[in-house]
């Protein structure tokens, strides 16, 4: 893995811990940054990962880099345009 | 309500739009910022109420000043400690 490539975690339903592994496997395998996205209610769980991440697993090692919130427009089944919150908080590793 | 007062809005269960009022409000009354803090399935939502209120309510008006999510720690019933994620978004008036 190249290690100034950006990596992505998309978050959705699964346990919090199953994301901070993936996170934390990218990080050793050579990841200088991740980013974890999310939208709709999986927003509270990004967080989660991100602060389980920073205060636990890469105490002292990672530090929030960046968040940006924006809205993203999802077509429904019906072909309805719905909208829906989304989050980027992007992690890094301190020097 | 003074100019410069730092207005916080504590985002929990109910609807969107009723924080999304208490901010309009707040803001036609002359407050420059407002803070939006919630904690754990709340977060999605303040997110929400941010977006609502840049993208539709008080849109060119507003911006995202900052972002900060931390972890804080609540006493159980019984005595124990939890953590639980939180978020505060700042919101302010464009110049």
């Amino acid at each position: 893995m190249a290690s100034n490539e950006e990596n992505v975690v998309f978050i959705g339903n699964k346990p919090v811990n199953s994301y901070v592994l993936a996170c934390v496997t990218q990080l050793n395998e050579g990841a200088d940054r991740i980013v974890l996205k999310a939208r709709g209610r999986a927003i509270s769980r990004a967080v989660d990962v991100a602060e389980v991440l920073r205060r636990r697993f890469m105490k002292d090692l990672i530090e929030i880099e960046d968040i940006q919130i924006s809205t993203e427009q999802i077509e429904t089944r019906e072909g309805n345009v719905s909208n829906v919150s989304a989050i980027e908080i992007t992690i890094r590793k301190k020097n």
